[in-house]
């Protein structure tokens, strides 16, 4: 069995070295642009170029080292008729969410205010937090969105969800659709985007959006900076709409030095860190579907190329 | 049926009123140290004078207007043939869940660097986190401790406990007694202390505990300030020992403007904010024991004065 590895990663073998523990019988080879064609059998990609799927005629699946696969299907060649897998969860999601619970708790009960009168030398209690008046809604409710939602719903704020379809998760009220958003926004202050990006949420946070949602928003991106209108984000700050925005992925990554966010002290920047892959459990999981391809078995994580995720 | 309201708060009126709209027939009074003896059935207090018992022979319960009762039990004529409740959950543990929780993600996901990573404008990725480098030993497995306890487990963090006696949580190991303490301690990284005051529990955060934690270890204190002994923290900090502590009960509250803590980078202090009383979930419960009582059920949170908790 051969697997090409494809990944613009400057030390490679820390991946090739664990598909090989986990696959001993495998020939792993590193993808390079002016290789030959090794007549791989699965492809690990991340931002694969489109020559590999030219290359490559042989491939029987292709495996994607991340959850979110808005760039693989942009490649106009990607084979359609073989299996093209998405990570699943491999660790992310309790990342996820508990970096979304570090910025909720921390908003909701003022941890930066106290952080600053610690400097300043203060003992000043602030009034309690009334969990009623932080409103929680999750954008998406796939594994992650699922995940961010019931550990919030576990701390007592009040959880809806808002996804294609309709939900059943203890503690969240779930909408479904363009024809629920208004009403899910309408019970929103705290907006939490985990969406994948495609073609109908690309852009979806926008000024008529942020306008919806309740008074003193809050703004927490963990999606893709794409679901989000920057200029519309900076206006809804200006106008007093939104108060709070916690931004984790941008359009531009490194986020360019000129943008306006960095200036914004209501804007709260992480370097696309809400959850990274975790290579032990991305390896594992990969491993363990090729094993189970080659045994003719089932696997899930397949994605629909057309749908987008 | 007379209630009599203890506490030193100067408007007294936002629980007294509440009071009375849980129990529309009961006579309220507020105590002033020169009031004549009201012949109250009950009593709800917050660290009441010892002339209240002398006054007030003939209560039938008394209510502690939170859920550590140390303060109340250092009262010497305290009446022992009567219920003293203390305050059960009402609100406080989940808050104090989320305080904690906020706090162990903030220090291992590097938070406070990427707060100064964006103000610098820069754009840099830490490692990612290893849950296994974190794990979490709460000390106290009560109401509150275990709240804390799931909370984490959930958070996928390694979790012990150690109290009394063993307890069977998902998710978390449980060691009891002194004689297990050892064993404990050296499997906490990041010691968080949800104990009730008692004579066996005052000093016990020393120098020879502190000594006996996984290296580069965090310290939580939620309980009192009378658990830690301040000076041997200090040292262990100088040490190395501990490299961070966040803590939100003092020896003495306001903590003094000269107290050293004040001045390390790597203490952090809040004023005793990780759980606040309710008013509301606090006196609906009390209402509801009050009701039991006179219907002579038996009500739950009576303590035992000479345990202390």
């Amino acid at each position: 069995m051969k697997i090409l590895f494809v990944a613009a990663d400057p030390k490679p073998e820390r991946w090739t070295n664990l598909i090989q523990q986990h696959l001993p019988e495998a020939q792993i080879q590193v993808w390079h642009s002016d290789m030959p064609s090794c007549n791989a059998d699965y492809a690990i990609v991340w931002h694969p170029p489109a020559a590999l799927f030219d290359r490559e005629p042989q491939l029987k699946a292709v495996f994607n080292l991340g959850a979110g696969v808005d760039a693989l299907v942009q490649v106009p060649n990607l084979p359609r008729n073989i299996p093209v897998v998405r990570l699943e969860d491999a660790g992310m999601a309790v990342q996820m969410a508990e970096y979304v619970a570090y910025h909720v708790i921390g908003i909701s009960r003022d941890m930066d205010v106290y952080r600053e009168q610690q400097a300043a030398g203060q003992w000043k209690l602030r009034r309690p937090i009334e969990r009623s008046e932080w409103p929680v809604g999750v954008l998406g409710l796939g594994h992650i969105g699922q995940r961010v939602a019931r550990t919030l719903a576990g701390l007592e704020y009040p959880v809806c969800g808002w996804a294609r379809s309709t939900y059943a998760i203890d503690g969240v009220r779930s909408f479904a659709g363009e024809a629920e958003l208004d009403g899910f926004l309408g019970e929103t202050r705290v907006l939490i985007n985990t969406l994948p990006l495609t073609d109908s949420t690309r852009d979806l946070i926008d000024h008529s959006l942020l306008s919806r949602l309740r008074p003193d928003a809050v703004v927490i991106n963990v999606g893709r900076g794409e679901h989000l209108v920057d200029q519309d984000l900076c206006r809804a700050i200006e106008e007093g709409r939104v108060s709070r925005a916690v931004l984790d992925v941008f359009r531009e990554e490194p986020l360019p030095t000129t943008h306006p966010f960095w200036s914004m002290p209501q804007v709260n920047i992480t370097p696309h860190v809400s959850a990274r892959t975790l290579r032990e459990a991305t390896i594992a999981q990969i491993a363990g579907k090729i094993a189970s391809l080659e045994q003719g078995q089932a696997i899930s994580g397949v994605i629909d190329i057309d749908r987008g995720y």
